[in-house]
C-alpha cells in the first residue's frame, strides 16, 4: 500500500468520479473560531466517497474474473458504491447488508442493480456471510476498507484535497476525516505525506464506537463492545483493519470522538450553511471541527462530510436542531 | 448588454465565485424520462447564484462611487448576494426587504453585516422605498436583474454550462432555468447563443407567476396580479425586465409552469438523489424537468437549482412528500 497506488487509482478514476469542491461559509468558520473548508463527498456518485474505492477496485481487477461479478458487505454507501461500479462495467454484484441499514440505502442499491442479501447485524457475521456466498457463486469480495485497491480509491480524496488546500495557499492544517474501518482516513492519510506534508489527518467517530482513537492510544487493534446503537451507521465498524491501522498508527493524530446529538447539530448546520445534505456518519468530521474546537490546532481545519444517504425522518431530527 | 460584458464579468469573478459542478442521478433520470443535469448554483456563496451578479456589478463600479456603498431591494437571495459583495469590497450596504421573507434570508442579510429594510411586499413599492434611501445616503442601487452588469454576472452560469455540456460531449439540449425578474435567464441564454447554439434556454415560474410565460406568448411584458401566496419567494417579481425581456423573446422557448406542491417534490429529489438544498423557488427548474417532461424535448436536459435558502419547517414540508 504505498501513494504509487494512490496516483494509478486516481488515473483510473478521471472522468468516473466527480472532483468535489472545497465548500467553506463565514457562520461556520464563526462556530468553529477558526476557518473550516468542507470537502462534501456526499456529491460523489452515489451519495458517498464509496464509490471511489470501489471503482478503483473494480477497474483494478482482471476483466475474466471481473465478469463472473463481485461480492461486498456493507451498512449502505460500500454497497452502493460497489453496486454502481459494477453496473458500470456490467457485471453483477450481490450485496450482504444489515438489516437495520437506512431503507434509503437498501433500496438505492436494490434500485441500481445488485442483489441484496439481509443479515442480523448483532448475531450474524458479515465476513463470513460474504466469503460464503462468494465462494459459491465465484464472485469476488469487495471489501469496504482492508483492501490496498480500495484505500487507494479513498486516497483520491487526499489527492484533490492536497491540491485545492495549495490553491488556497494552506500549507498547515488538521484535516479531520469520518472514520469507520479507516479505508478514507488512511488513504488521505498516505496522499497528504506524499502531497502535503504540512497537512495532519485527525479521525473524528462517534461515542462508543471510538475503536480507532482507543487503538491509537493503546498502540494496538481495540474492538468496539458493540455494533448498534449509533445513528452514524456509515462509520461504525468492528474494529481497524490490519492493513488500515498500521497507516493510521504512523500518520495520523489522535481520534476525536463526538455524540450523535452533535452529529444531527452538524447535519444542520452544513444544511442551513453550505447546502449540502450529510448522513450522520458522514457529518462527524464536522462536528469535531465545531464542536471540539480546543482539540484542533491552527487557523484552518479541512473536514470531509463522508456521504449524504439519510432517511428523510432522520434528517427531520437534525432540522429540529435548529429551533 | 452582450456577451462580451458577459466574458469580462466572468474575468473579474475569477477567484471569487464558486465555479459549481454539474450533478445527476439515476434515478432522477428515470423520472424525468431523459437525463437530467443538474447546475446547482444553491452551492454558491451566500447560498445562491445572486452572489455572481452582486460581484460583477460592485466590481464594475468606480471605486469612488463604491466607496459610498450600495443599496439593494430583494426577497432575500440578491439581498445576501449584494452584502457579501460589499462587504468584500470593503463598502456599506444597505438592504431593503419584504417583511414576509423567510428568517435564514433577513438573518443571513443582517449577519453578513447589511443594514436590513423591511417593507410590507402587497402594499408599498420596493423600487420607491429603494430609490429614496439610496437618494438620501449617496448609495449606489444594485437592482436585481434589470441591470446589464448584473446580467453579466449570472450569465457567468451560462458559460460554465457550456463548457460542461461540451465535455459531456452534449450539443443539443433544453435548458430550464427557475425564472423571476429574467436576470440569470437572460444572462444564461446570451451566454449560450454564443457558446453552445445547440443549447436552448426555457424559464420556469410557479403557478399564478407565469408573468414572463405570459408575456412570451404575448409578446408584450405582462404583470402578475398579486406578489404574495406562493411559496417560491425567490422567483417572485412583478413583471419581467425592460432589459431582460427583450433577451427573453429573443432567445428563450416557451415558459414552464409549476405548482408548489411539484417544487416541493422537486425539493425532495434533491434531497434524497443529490444530497444538495433547494429552497421552493431554486426547485421550479427541476420540477419542469420531473412532471412537466411532454413539454421539454431531447435526451437531455440540463436545469439551475437556483438558490437553497430555505427555512427548516418548509425544508421538513418538502421532505414529507417523501413518505
Amino acid at each position: 500500500m504505498n501513494i504509487d497506488m494512490i496516483r494509478a487509482a486516481n488515473r483510473r478514476l478521471e472522468g468516473h468520479v466527480r472532483r468535489t469542491p472545497l465548500l467553506n461559509s463565514p457562520f461556520i468558520d464563526e462556530i468553529a473560531g477558526r476557518r473550516v473548508w468542507v470537502k462534501p463527498e456526499c456529491l460523489q456518485h452515489t451519495g458517498s466517497f464509496k464509490f471511489r474505492g470501489a471503482w478503483a477496485a473494480l477497474s483494478a481487477m482482471d476483466p475474466d474474473t471481473r465478469a463472473k461479478g463481485v461480492i461486498a458487505f456493507s451498512s449502505g454507501n460500500h454497497a452502493q458504491g460497489v453496486a454502481l461500479a459494477a453496473k458500470l462495467h456490467g457485471v453483477p454484484s450481490v450485496i450482504v447488508m444489515p438489516e437495520d441499514s437506512p431503507r434509503l440505502k437498501i433500496n438505492n442499491t436494490r434500485a441500481i442493480g445488485a442483489e441484496v442479501v439481509l443479515y442480523d447485524r448483532a448475531t450474524e457475521d458479515r465476513d463470513a456471510i460474504g466469503t460464503r456466498i462468494g465462494a459459491e457463486q465465484g464472485l469476488t469480495l469487495v471489501k469496504p476498507y482492508d483492501e490496498p485497491e480500495v484505500i487507494a480509491g479513498q486516497g483520491s480524496v487526499g489527492l484533490e484535497i492536497a491540491q485545492q488546500a495549495a490553491d488556497l495557499g494552506i500549507t498547515k492544517a488538521e484535516v479531520i476525516v469520518c472514520c469507520g474501518g479507516g479505508g478514507l482516513t488512511s488513504g488521505i492519510a498516505l496522499a497528504l505525506e506524499a502531497d502535503a506534508p504540512g497537512l495532519r489527518v485527525r479521525p473524528a467517530e462517534p461515542e462508543g464506537f471510538d475503536d480507532v482513537a482507543r487503538s491509537l492510544r493503546s498502540g494496538g487493534i481495540e474492538r468496539n463492545k458493540t455494533m448498534t446503537g449509533s445513528i452514524c451507521d456509515a462509520i461504525i465498524s468492528p474494529q481497524p483493519g490490519d492493513i488500515t491501522f498500521p497507516i493510521l498508527k504512523r500518520l495520523v493524530g489522535p481520534g476525536l470522538v463526538i455524540s450523535d446529538a452533535e452529529a444531527l447539530q452538524a447535519m444542520a448546520h452544513a444544511f442551513n450553511r453550505l447546502k449540502v445534505v450529510a448522513e450522520p456518519g458522514g457529518a462527524a468530521a464536522l462536528a469535531a471541527a465545531l464542536f471540539r474546537k480546543d482539540e484542533i490546532k491552527g487557523d484552518d481545519v479541512i473536514v470531509t462530510i463522508s456521504g449524504g444517504n439519510v432517511d428523510a425522518d432522520m434528517f427531520a431530527r437534525a432540522l429540529e436542531t435548529l429551533s
